[in-house]
């Protein structure tokens, strides 16, 4: 996606040659045009699959996938929890998910209320690296039943392992960025 | 906001008559079709503001906020951080919250790159109850030094001391489904 590309090669930031910094569009400031822009490009990219609800993981997916879901006759997202409140229901499906940008594990969950074996759902979240946080959401909704109609990615770091842990599954997996190395400060693009 | 109204009545689920859970429309599982119309009706009742950014905190405002920006010119989102990654910059604006629901205080922050004195920015968030959250936005948005257009809550526990701290600031507080008590398991509204 040639807008991303731009925007990223303009405005991120690369750190010690390893780091990409996007929060002044992606992650902490959000852009909402760019974002529908991406919402959109998904929708072309999934436009032959079904999809009835579209699921990410707290915090960063979140407006990305509230936008995009426009795209997809406003389908309902539901987000992964990182940091349950002591309100949430107690009967979740549940999975481990490693945080190399905070250096924890987590457990995410959703409630099981939120998924069933007839959804048809959308994977989409911000970044896909050493593909941890969607393995984590992989297996939540596979212990829901739930169909996947495919995986939506903003920025792929395709140095790591990620990718392929998601093609292992059988997935479709559309990034819309994809980073093959970092070079002198610099972005090199697949 | 009778639509609004409507679907608490039918959906929310209320607890020892003190929590109300809306777990499955606004904040674990996301009604976007319904954020869009909650987007509306902030730019209703601040039509005659400026707005150059919108700032909530993380998690729960977040889609209603990138929603709603949608109704304001798309301006930019900014979300203060809870839980920052080891990635986050240094140099950002903070704030102590204490969370009622999670039983733990926090401390919030914004980069400083995000916030500058020329902002006229419209807080959204999802709750309003005892103000704490929102008193720690306002004390970051009073360090960069940026103008409050205004403050807008989906869902208002007025029986808490939260509205009586933003009126005391001079705010404008917009609240679309204002609860007085709870009765019988059921909420009564303003």
């Amino acid at each position: 996606m040639q807008l991303l590309k731009d925007k990223i090669r303009r405005d991120a930031k690369i750190v010690e040659n390893r780091i990409i910094k996007v929060d002044n569009f992606l992650n902490h400031q959000l852009d909402i045009t760019l974002f529908n822009e991406i919402g959109k490009e998904f929708k072309r990219r999934f436009a032959n699959k079904e999809v009835t609800k579209i699921v990410t993981l707290e915090t960063s997916g979140i407006a990305i996938a509230s936008i995009t879901a426009q795209y997809f006759n406003n389908v309902p997202v539901v987000f992964a929890k990182k940091h349950a409140g002591l309100n949430m229901n107690q009967d979740v499906y549940e999975a481990k998910v490693y945080s190399y940008t905070k250096d924890q594990e987590y457990t995410i969950k959703i409630s099981k209320s939120f998924l069933c074996p007839s959804d048809k759902v959308l994977i989409i979240d911000d970044f896909l690296a050493s593909g941890s946080a969607l393995m984590g959401l992989y297996s939540l909704l596979s212990q829901s039943g739930a169909e996947i109609s495919g995986v939506g990615i903003v920025i792929e770091k395709t140095f790591q392992e990620g990718r392929k842990l998601i093609e292992e599954k059988g997935l479709q997996l559309e990034s819309l960025a994809i980073i093959e190395s970092f070079k002198d400060g610099q972005v090199v693009f697949r």
